[in-house]
């Protein structure tokens, strides 16, 4: 490895980070887009907020819990210390990550990706959770959660030993994130008025183009996401991830599209968008071992899931309002499963990756929303609820003069 | 050829591929903006659609027709099978384009510029195209048209033979856009109250803001689009390409700025953000080879085409919602023939391949779209473009809010 | 230095280039998100103008005057004279800039740079200021101001003699920015109505999603602005910046909201959105030299002092729409000083520059808008600014349909 090499590579990672980054802008629009007018502020800034706290939390403690180091690895839980500690005091350029890149880019390479987990949350208890305990609860399943779960695969841990894959985070991050989603909409409840006796009532989004707007940056991310985790710039490895990605991607959007239509007779706008993000959920474990026929196969499934998926969620009447449970958890499932089938073979193992993934973050979370909500309670009330949180949270509209000032001016003229 | 050189080209095709997949968003973006709010969701739909069907539509066939190697080369028309063929079984590294970069990564940076045609065309055919049929027309626009002609010059074919200069695509991919747009609104007519018998009547564009966003994602793309098309990451070749690439639009901009203040004492937000893309496009052709002094004349020029353009066409009652036409069409034959005075000094050459590519392509476009007009229709009926394509098409509304719920209650306090 | 290392330096510089473009549209869109509703097509044109003006006029004298070359270097000012001339007639490859980077590279990594400062003023001067006048402003301001303080320490000049340091410009692009700012509001006064008997009338901005992207693009941005200005891909430096950079965003927006909260009970999400770019324009003086640690306590009184200048600039009657004397000339003075704290050690080197920059750029700022206000006035007329410039200036609205044709449609129904 000469000092060139490890050049290139720490600066495509660092690029990568920078892409991971934008992603967070992406779930921002996507969920403020889906969502009703009056809560758009408050979702807007509960992303900014996740993301802050997340990456501080990394720093403080999360990195050190994810990545503890060769003395800790191959077990359950690792720890190597608050704050970061450079290896050998030189920046960690020449020992760390077998002179792939420096101690600082793995750092923040891996600190955006935690936050997202968090923000994969934000939008399912979108309209409903109140602001404070949310916070609580994502500082807690940042800062311990995620960190734990990643570290039993790319920290080293049993997983890796198994010989689990999940390349850049379909179980890891995406499922993670989705688990976290289905057991805070298990204990908060539906939105009022979503499931009435006359059947599901739709709640559409207030801004299409905010939410398309969305998608296309977590696309745009996800070069990056999934580029990246290939911790290298090994020319071959970070095409191939290019060009599976965006063929998952986009056969997920087609499938979507023709189930859509011809189950549902529907040209759903946000349903494609969904369907676009289950074909990146779905192909982000395998993007670096499936061919891209495989990949166009494996995103095509995906998209085919999700308007079945979001039906089976409001048939259980577990209101999600942006969708994050079915493209970050069930594509997030589908995509580990199918590295079993198209990637290692090892179909057996994913599975059990899956589950204790699964079981371990759905009860992390529950049992800390269960304890929050008996505390202080996880729910608005049902006045603020109807008011909207941007009123009631914040004192202010998402579009103050759209609604008052210049409307009036313009129809008076 | 060292391997480094090597990863440091294929990670800079890469990043470019990064970029021009953000002028998806662009396009998307500007024309939502730039139509009425009534028809927003179904241009954003078909903007993600058109993306996703370029992307399959390339890996199935088009790339393949586009680069048919070098045994069916220098002619009119090849084709070297379906899907991507790795030519040395080892990931198309060592041998693949001169070393230069990845077969896979050769593959995506293409298949990205393939869909942006389509878009050129998505924009101008806003408000009245009834969406199945146009897909079909974009399947075959992307995955046979475009290819062909593109091989012509990049592929190797008859055009590069005869010394036809178009760096990154003022012809290949910007006049080929226009062409099939010109061919479109001539088949669709008007929309209705466009040209009535007082005159032009102005539809102004519903949203400024998101086509502001639109405009600057392109700029911001076509650092990748221009810059990209270097096919290294030559120092000098790919710095100037970006003076030249933002030179050309700045001047571009402020040239229609001038125009449109001085001769139509307008201030006109859209006609400037068109003055950019004018300028984008008209600086493609001639990126690589333009001193940053003559980008600026081209981009100046390009500029003050723009309004003349605009009104042109009004004048001619072909109907463009977004200006796609000027923009794409007659900036992209200006910057083509700008190489001829600026660039490689060859007009009569440029010439040629103007008008061989516009004839081909506008051929192409408008017998295949006389076709599906006689087939099954091209234009929403009258009731449908009155209420608008969102609801009619889509069942929902770009802004479900604004315009019910939370208004109401707004005025109502 | 070899041919690779000057490659991968030159790529870098180039790809952050893209990102300090991408902060325009950073600007504009937080700009526009936080004025009345009535004044968006105004402040997009202005950016979109200012962008624009800024490449051209840095093109043409602008960058000769900030880098005059060694035979200049060291004074107060220098000229290489007009356009780009490349020092050895080879593309400027070899020879310059140790080196590091192309001729062409470091022209439009800087031109970038330059038009930052006049989008920091449009901000503050905004839904009253002549659009006109202004551009007249921001040329002289981009042409003559900029560019000499800039050469003072980054040109080679005095200040860098003399031990001051500004890594990316706390200094240098914002407090300038900010002081012409604050010459402008000063020269201006309030919007109509801000300043009452009854207190301080708050006049919210009219759209938050377009605010936010805003905030997180100008983020996004800032990886170039701050990395770039490594002017190398070295990867321990390059990373640490990353690091500090985003530790430093981070902790600003945390202590806003806590103030906010604790001091003024408000979950102001306009507020934390300075706080994030608080804590950037705070850390960018230092963002190579200090620790991770050093860069959250630095971030993090940034962001204390937002929500307090907001107040305190409120009670001077100092009115400025988007709070960018706070952010950008408040928190940029903290940030040089902070150099001096946690990194140089200097800090009475960091004061005099602080100061000796504030008082050239201040008095330029106020000379020259004080002419332009006695030669043809900077205000619009009352009833300008009571309708609004979209209309009175541009004769168009942002939201053409929501105000108008549809909203009525969708009532009717």
């Amino acid at each position: 490895m000469t000092e060139v090499t490890f050049t290139i590579n720490n600066l495509w990672i660092l690029i990568a980070t920078m892409m991971v980054f934008i992603m967070h802008l992406g779930f921002a629009t996507l969920e403020a887009g889906l969502v009703q007018q009056k809560n758009t502020v408050n979702i807007l800034f509960k992303n900014v907020i996740i993301l802050c706290i997340g990456l501080l939390t990394y720093y403080v403690s999360g990195f050190n819990l994810m990545y503890p180091g060769a003395e800790y690895a191959g077990g359950i839980i690792g720890f190597s210390g608050f704050g970061l500690n450079l290896p050998d005091g030189t920046a960690g350029l020449s020992e760390y990550a077998d002179g792939k890149y420096a101690y600082y880019t793995d750092f923040i390479f891996q600190a955006m990706f935690a936050a997202t987990c968090a923000s994969i949350v934000s939008g399912a208890v979108a309209e409903r959770i109140k602001l404070m305990p949310f916070l609580v609860f994502v500082f807690l399943f940042v800062s311990i959660c995620y960190p734990i779960t990643g570290m039993w695969k790319w920290g080293g841990g049993w997983l890796n030993e198994l010989g689990f894959v999940d390349f850049a985070g379909s179980a890891l991050v995406h499922s993670v994130g989705g688990w976290g989603a289905l057991a805070a909409i298990i204990l908060l409840g539906a939105r009022s008025g979503k499931y009435t006796e006359k059947g599901v009532r739709p709640i559409p989004g207030h801004n299409m183009p905010l939410a398309t707007i969305g998608v296309f940056l977590l696309w745009f991310g996800w070069f990056g996401f999934n580029g990246g985790s290939v911790l290298s710039a090994d020319p071959g490895a970070v095409a191939l991830v290019f060009v599976t990605t965006c063929l998952g991607a986009a056969s997920g959007a087609l499938t979507t599209f023709m189930v859509s239509y011809w189950r549902f007779k529907s040209l759903d706008h946000s349903m494609v968008l969904n369907g676009i993000l289950g074909g990146l959920v779905g192909i982000t474990a395998g993007a670096d071992s499936f061919t891209p026929g495989s990949a166009i196969i494996v995103g095509a499934i995906a998209g085919a899931i999700i308007p079945f998926s979001v039906v089976l969620f409001d048939k259980l009447k577990l209101d999600d309002p942006v969708g994050a449970t079915s493209v970050h958890l069930v594509c997030g499932i589908w995509g580990t499963l199918a590295v079993g089938i198209f990637g290692s073979g090892k179909f057996f193992t994913q599975l059990i990756g899956v589950v204790i993934i699964g079981a371990f973050t759905f009860t992390f979370a529950f049992v800390v929303l269960y304890i929050i909500k008996k505390a202080v309670g996880l729910r608005v009330t049902e006045d603020m609820e109807r008011r909207g949180l941007d009123i009631t949270e914040h004192e202010m509209g998402a579009y103050q003069n759209i609604d008052r000032g210049n409307f009036a001016m313009a129809v008076a003229k």
